[in-house]
């Protein structure tokens, strides 16, 4: 392997060699070719994509990289697995995890924290008073095999050639490329251990992925990459031109999470949970279908034995589930409609950028979060509202804070004429 | 300038405004701006290239990255300079300044090493006992003064944004772009002070253009970059299917140059040296025109003339202008033909490539070169050759490497029915 060489053929348009590939990819995290090589690869690829091959090649070699848990072995069971692509109010895996454990389904999964808008699951969970991420992998199983779930902190040990690449994609303008996120997100799977995956690709202005064709593609590259290594993947193209549920922002979707759990929560919040759920069970050895899956789902939810898996899991982390003690920002106010009319827009990612502005995100990885503020979208799109009716709420540290996003939080808001109806799952992929 | 977001809308396509460009640039030269986004940003220029705007932003950024030198304040004339995009056999330089010299037109030319097949001019000068390549800009400008001539390295101090990319460029697959090429060659003209340039732009096999329409695209963008930097551009296509003239090596191409400068030599290399002097004379304050010009040139090649200035220019820098002191390799091989026919190819790349085996050249800016060793091609195009008569002449440290050349330097060589004519001169765009 010659890295100049393997530079020049992937620019020109040339299919490089799974073994030439892995070669790069493996002298890449030993620091023997340098980043500014990696960089150029990078970009070819950003401009030719990666055959199927060459893909599996990559997510093979960062696989390869680091240790691998065989969670399934350790548990002596099918281990179903959860991810989405990423999106503004997007606390999924805080709901769906309670409803999977409460229906017998083991659920032990590593997560990120992330960069953006708000943090990751990881940054979200922290906001509940004393909930400790930093498990080892002994920790989590033992946890997983005591009380059905736990959600931990990917250790640095796993896959940390897909660490180097995506800090260096993150500052080279290679984030977004099909191939290259379809390797990275499913090296992470493989190497974790998972027996079926569900994935959640998020489709609209406010995701990576801005047309349902785009999805299609990405999808389509994991399923080929699972398919590959052995791992059942269903995938489901759900709605991302809206934030999901109300709440963006850390203890807020914390709060909405739990408030799903206990019955309530916003309708197409409550629907992403009961599908993705459905689906992690239609996945696992309980050995029923999809009709079914969904029954014992709806029941979780509505039966408080899913609410109860959450409490259980919060406190086996340190935690203490009662979202009264959740931080709140000393600052509340309400955006309200100036007209009459039915929500037509309600923009992703504005408010994404609201949400960042506030202080929910981070834009560097040493950057710290604060968990308290964000916004509640009291109107979603289709909704009627009235002059004086609440568009949202704006969780501020302060008033000057509080000024600056509301200008912005209106302009995220468009108001129409006509309802319209807004599908949530746009497909699923099996 | 925001280097990531830089990068970014260069990958979409999107012009990037001169003053954000030049930033980029000035910030990569403080370090500011790492390799892995330069690196970037590159591969995506690569797939994107530049508009000429953003080119001769570029320009200008690099010409303002280190000092400048007004060569014609100094010397209170109009000072011309001449420039080869690169081929193999390409020893214009050495012949075409003591002929202009010899004209009455100062030439003090700053030039490079260049890594591949053989050395640069400065390399191929070194082969001359005693030759010293590394004049201050005062010591260049006081030859220019006393005896019309001088050649010199170029001073680390001009064009420093330049050597830094181009070094980048180098190990990330980027050398081999239009506005890339012309942005770096015009930086050095323009920093050393030329007030009029002819750019002799190499096509075909064995040059960085491979056709007239991609060579055309380099000359354009060049005389573009010119223009906007007030400077009278003349560009030559000339013919780099087969070497220029008849030696690929350094001191057998020091040879070459003198056998010229003394009225003999190949016909096409006198043919450019005559060309390129010209267009040269014509561009000087001298007021004569082409006919005139090249009646002149062809004087100064019979005369002895030329041949004088080149003897007064060596002994200024140090050197011994007598070719018999040139060195010489140990073991000189003739191949023969074993066909009679006409000479079709003589293929620059492979006697590239043979020359660089021999070691005339380097892969590393710290490699030496060896500058006895070579190839001298007897035939060339268009040619007749009868079985046992020379197509060329291996010049080799030793036996063993002389053995591995012969076989190369024979594929080098095609035999057709029939004769052809082969123009060296493609096309002048004034």
């Amino acid at each position: 392997m010659h890295a100049l060489e393997l530079i020049e053929r992937k620019r020109n348009g040339e299919e490089i060699p799974a073994a030439e590939l892995r070669e790069f990819v493996a002298a890449y995290v030993r620091d023997e070719v340098p980043d500014y090589q990696a960089a150029a690869l990078l970009m070819a690829v950003w401009f030719r994509g990666l055959s199927p091959g060459e893909t599996y090649a990559l997510t093979e070699a960062m696989v390869a990289s680091g240790e691998t848990v065989d969670l399934a072995a350790r548990l002596g069971r099918r281990v179903v697995d959860k991810h989405s692509t990423g999106g503004v109010g997007d606390k999924t895996t805080i709901a769906v995890g309670p409803v999977v454990a409460a229906c017998g389904v083991p659920f032990g999964k590593m997560s990120g924290r992330g960069l953006g808008h708000t943090g990751g699951t990881l940054d979200k969970l922290e906001s509940i008073p004393g909930f400790r991420v930093e498990l080892s992998t002994d920790e989590l199983v033992r946890q997983v095999q005591e009380i059905g779930l736990a959600v931990a902190g990917q250790s640095a040990d796993l896959v940390p050639a897909d660490r180097k690449l995506y800090a260096l994609r993150d500052v080279t303008a290679t984030i977004d490329e099909v191939s290259l996120i379809a390797a990275s997100i499913m090296s992470k799977k493989i190497a974790g251990g998972a027996s079926a995956l569900v994935l959640d690709v998020k489709v609209g202005e406010g995701a990576f992925m801005r047309t349902e064709e785009d999805a299609r593609g990405l999808a389509q590259a994991m399923r080929g990459l699972g398919g590959e290594a052995g791992m059942d993947v269903v995938c489901l193209l759900t709605d991302m031109e809206q934030p999901l549920g109300r709440a963006v922002g850390n203890a807020l979707e914390v709060r909405e999470a739990h408030e799903t759990l206990a019955g309530a929560g916003p309708a197409d919040f409550r629907e992403l949970v009961t599908v993705a759920a459905t689906n992690l069970l239609a996945l696992s050895d309980l050995g029923i279908d999809e009709a079914e899956a969904r029954t014992r789902c709806t029941a979780a939810l509505d039966d408080g034995s899913a609410l109860a898996a959450y409490e259980r899991w919060i406190r086996a982390q340190g935690g203490d589930p009662d979202p009264a003690l959740l931080p709140r920002a000393p600052v509340v106010r309400q955006v309200s409609a100036t007209s009459s009319g039915f929500v037509r827009e309600v923009r992703a990612r504005r408010i994404a950028a609201v949400a960042m502005e506030l202080g929910a995100g981070r834009e560097r990885k040493e950057d710290p979060v604060d968990h308290a503020v964000g916004v509640v979208c009291h109107a979603k799109r289709g909704d009627r509202v009235e002059p004086g009716e609440p568009l949202a709420e704006i969780h501020a540290r302060g008033e000057a804070a509080a000024d600056s996003a509301e200008a912005a939080l209106r302009s995220a808001f468009e108001l129409g004429d006509e309802p319209q109806a807004c599908p949530l799952v746009l497909a699923t992929i099996r």
